[in-house]
């Protein structure tokens, strides 16, 4: 059936950043919905951020356009401009190449919860905050080139 | 901003369907947010289905995923073995080269609204419940091949 059946897909809180850059994300639990329902044009997945957890350090893609739209609850979009509320229903989209980066980040002191979309050809991109670039595979670098 | 401001995006009721397929989405609304906000990798509509109207007629595609995800009201979810009722938060995915038609009705008496993903390469598909197909270009095609 095409609805999605949330609770059948598995959650993870896993993360591939080195310390101390994991513990920001430490209580964000996603799952990735395309390999559960076939799609492959598009990547999907649902996220739940627990009060204090960011979605993921600050980044922009180079090669990779990102779409979100809120559920549930209230997140602080950041990037180089300054914060941003949203709530449910709220969208935003990230364009390929745009060098500012996002995150978004719960203040709360409940969950909330939103569902992104990227496109398929990840070539990298870098980390607005902190001293970390990443490429379309491999390690993540220091942004003179230097592997974690 | 990446936070979409959807009043600044035109709306329309616009549709391509020859008579009478058209009578069934006349109280359909749409934003296509992509070239709004800059997106190229998939594209993303936000629609309003008024009391009554279809989201589309009937149909899947042959070269492109979709995934909707409902934001308020109600919608029936139509396919093949029947239909599932979609609330806010829902999510649907319809993987491409997946002959089960399908499409959102609202039968409530209140608008409901939703978030529409797709693809950038429509190969095209069918209708499941009329003599109509679509190619990628191109006008709408009787099953046996002549045009409308």
């Amino acid at each position: 059936m095409p609805k999605i059946d949330l609770a059948s897909i598995a959650r993870t809180e896993t993360t591939t950043y080195p310390a101390p850059f994991d513990q920001a994300v430490a209580g964000r639990h996603y799952r990735q919905l395309g390999p559960a329902i076939g799609l492959t044009d598009f990547g999907v997945s649902e996220v739940t951020l627990d009060p204090g957890a960011w979605s993921s350090q600050r980044h922009w893609h180079e090669g990779e356009d990102e779409f979100a739209v809120m559920l549930e609850g209230e997140a602080i979009l950041v990037e180089d401009e300054g914060r941003t509320t949203l709530h449910a229903g709220d969208m935003v989209a990230w364009a390929k190449g745009v060098r500012n980066g996002h995150h978004l980040i719960n203040e709360t002191d409940r969950p909330c919860r939103f569902v992104v979309l990227g496109g398929t050809s990840s070539t990298g991109g870098e980390y607005s905050d902190i001293d970390m670039k990443f490429t379309g595979e491999g390690p993540y670098l220091h942004k003179d080139g230097t592997p974690y």
